[in-house]
This record gives structure tokens, C-alpha cells and sequence, in this order.
């Protein structure tokens, strides 16, 4: 294992969520997209729009690991308390932020049209950096390494994918899937040796069942190029002795 | 609030969910069974396949609430570590449990079959009950107030449906939803108002984008099926005057 990648935490802040009412993509959109740039993703936590809940949740993360990224609770509601309850997690001033006003006005620029409410999304803890909002001009923001994105799936995906650039890190992990027709309960002890005498490989095992089809896919992953290499190798040859169709994905 | 509905929490173990190659299905499909049920779901959270993470977390979810319903790492492969982890998390033994090597010896009845392997899936927490397996006959298991089911959602959602029967209570709390074609901004405050007048009915606001259209959904849940009904139209009737075109749904 690289010490040097980052780690990082997602929490998802919503009822909706919790009630079953809504199915999150907010945190596998954000995993995929901060792999690619070698952010690793340690922890998800859903929780519920309630202060203490948040405050709680934002401190622990926040001390775990390197980013944590929120989504949800930023809107003009009276159940969008996210940005307060950071606020009150890190003893941090709330108040109106002059530049997200300022976009919000050019935005909603028809007499009467910025309600309070809608001014309630220019509200966050003091010292906040804003992150963009291309399509409702709402901004997420920053404030330590708590990075604050709203819960609707199309506008927070796409103010991720502008942040996304500003962090400059990207690679990810190279791995090697293979799948083969065998079952994990045949492969595993195999597995399970190879895996105890390659420390820096993480070897995961995934079973399938597929079209009436099952079988397993293995994923080998290693930062080291020769490594993966060896050991997967190994790995296709075994398969290939007990019949069991490895194929490389 | 009625302070009799039980509470629970999920943990879903698998490095596979954090990594990306999979979305995490499981939760959600746990959270709607149980709502039918009368069981609100309080937090999910998604850890990796790490002895020291699950130990954590079991315990403090333990604790936290009535139930606790786990997925992932009860396989027969190296990094299914869910039962051991557990059984550490209450100082329990881990050992074979009789009822469950049984049922694996049911199933996997030719010689060699019942490999080392598939043998692990029967080791559990001393004192477990089982969970049964309709449908590849290794059982999950009950702890103290653990609940513990495979990854695999095939698999999980059909033994959480049979096991599921078996808690008794049967009822969600009444909701109304209401669609409506104004924006968040235009109508938080009124809402908001009318959330702080009526504290024991709580109400979700969600905005929607769909084909081009966008507006609000207002989700009002409540105990009393009066008291949701004089604040579903009090809303209605607001959003009328307003010309919202509100929907009940």
C-alpha cells in the first residue's frame, strides 16, 4: 500500500435517503471520480438532517481523514441546515458570504425574485471558499478540508466534475480483474495463500451470478506494476489447471 | 414523533462498494423492507473489509440502536472477516456452529465438496441463531441485536424478505405527498412557518427535475392522521393561491 495516497470520507446528509424514498448515486458518483484522480474513499456515512447528527459526524471526519465531502441540506429550506451545523462544528461565524450573494443576485435579478430564503443558500461558516454551481448558481463551499455539495444528483455531479480539476493528483491504482466459472468456496483457500504472501497486493473477491451464469470475478490490484503482474499470473495459471475459464477483463 | 417506532441502523462491509466497482443496492432495498414494518432506519454507513473498522463500528451501532443490520463479508474467501470481527466486537467465541455446518453438509453433499473453504461459512459468534438461506444454503446469523446477511444482493434480499416476518410489528407512519411547479426559494418560508407551528408533523422538501420540468415535492409524514390532514391542505391550499399547480400523489 501507497501511504502517500489520500483518504478520504463522504457524508450524505438527507432524510430522503434514510425514508427510502430517494436511492443515493451521490456517493458511488463521487467515489468513481475521485479514484481516478488517487483519492481513495474509506468510509460513506448517511445521516439525517438533524444538527447534532451533522456537528458530530463533520468532526469526526474531518480529524479521519485528508477531504471529506458532504452533499445535501444546502438548499433554501427550512430541513437545510448543513451549513450552519458546520458552522457550529468548527466554532465558525455563520453568516453571508459577499461573493455567493453577489452570484445568487446575478442569477435571481428580477425584483422580489431573491427571497430570503433563497438567501439563505449565500449563508456559511466565515472564511468559506465558494465551490461553482454551473447550472442553479447556488455555490457549495469549502471551509477546512469539508467540502460541501448540494444533494440533487444533477447539479451536484456536475459542480463535482468542475471542482474535481483543482485537485491535481491523478492516477489511480493499477489492477488486473480476472473472472472465472469456479466457485469462491473451490478457489478461496488458494486465494487466501497467495494473498497472505503478497502483502502490497489486495486481492478482492467478488461472486456473480449472471443470466443463470455464476462464477467469480477476482480484482488484483498493486502499485507496483511487476508485482501485479506476477501475481496475477499465478493466479490465471491456478485457474487454469482446476478448468475454470479465467478470462482477463 | 412516536417514541415507540424502533430504531436501527445499517453497515455495509465491503471494500467493493468504497472502491466504486459496485453500487450499494442493499440499503436501500434493507430500508424500504423495514419501513413497511414500522422500523426507521437512523444511519447507514458503508466501511471497509478491516477487523478493526467492523469491530468499531458493530459496537458503536450496538449501542446506538434496537437493530442492527449488516451486509457483506460472511463468504468463504480471505477477506470475509464479518463473523470474526464480530464475535471479537462482544468478547464472544468464534466457533463452528453445529445447526449451520449441517445445513452446508445438506447442500453440499458429494464428496470433497464441503471444502475448508465453504466450511468457514458455518463459523459464527457462540450463542448466534441462525438466519436462514433459501437460496445457496450458507446462513447469516442474529447477535445480541446484530443482524448479519451476505453482500450479495441476489441472495441478501431473499433471505431478508423470509426473515423480515419474523418481527412483528406492521405499520408506517401515514404520509402525504404533495407536487408542486414553484421553486424551493418561492415557497421555503411558508413552509418553514408552517413546520415550526405543527412540530409533530415533520416535512420534507424535495425539488425535482424531470423532462425539462422542475419544481418540489412536500413529503408530510405525521402519527395523526388529523393532524396531517389539516397541514396537507393548508400547504395545498397555499400553493393554489399561488398558482403551483399542487398535485397530492
Amino acid at each position: 500500500m501507497n501511504s502517500k495516497r489520500k483518504k478520504s470520507g463522504i457524508i450524505i446528509i438527507g432524510d430522503e435517503i434514510l425514508s427510502g424514498r430517494t436511492k443515493d448515486t451521490n456517493s458511488n458518483f463521487i467515489i468513481n471520480n475521485l479514484s481516478k484522480k488517487g483519492v481513495d474513499v474509506e468510509e460513506v456515512s448517511v445521516i439525517k438532517d438533524e444538527e447534532p447528527e451533522i456537528i458530530k459526524k463533520v468532526k469526526e471526519f474531518s480529524l479521519k481523514f485528508d477531504f471529506v465531502f458532504t452533499t445535501g441540506g444546502i438548499g433554501p429550506t427550512h430541513d437545510d441546515i448543513t451549513a450552519l451545523s458546520i458552522s457550529k462544528a468548527f466554532n465558525l461565524v455563520y453568516e453571508i458570504n459577499i461573493a455567493a450573494k453577489k452570484q445568487l443576485k446575478k442569477h435571481y435579478n428580477k425584483p422580489g425574485e431573491l427571497t430570503e430564503a433563497r438567501l439563505k443558500m449565500a449563508y456559511m461558516p466565515r472564511g468559506s471558499n465558494l465551490i461553482n454551481n454551473p447550472v442553479s448558481f447556488a455555490p457549495g463551499f469549502n471551509i477546512k478540508n469539508i467540502f460541501v455539495f448540494p444533494g440533487v444528483p444533477q447539479i451536484m455531479e456536475s459542480m463535482f466534475l468542475e471542482f474535481i480539476d483543482s485537485i491535481t493528483e491523478n492516477r489511480s491504482i493499477p489492477q488486473v480483474s480476472i473472472s472465472t466459472t469456479l466457485s469462491e468456496g473451490v478457489i478461496a483457500t488458494f486465494i487466501g495463500q497467495i494473498q497472505k504472501e503478497n502483502i502490497d497486493v489486495k486481492i478482492g473477491s467478488y461472486p456473480y451470478f449472471k443470466d443463470g451464469d455464476f462464477g467469480v470475478t477476482l480484482v488484483i490490484k498493486c502499485e507496483s506494476d511487476i508485482d501485479l503482474r506476477n501475481v496475477s499470473k499465478k493466479i490465471f495459471s491456478y485457474l487454469s489447471k482446476l478448468n475454470g475459464n479465467p478470462k482477463y477483463l
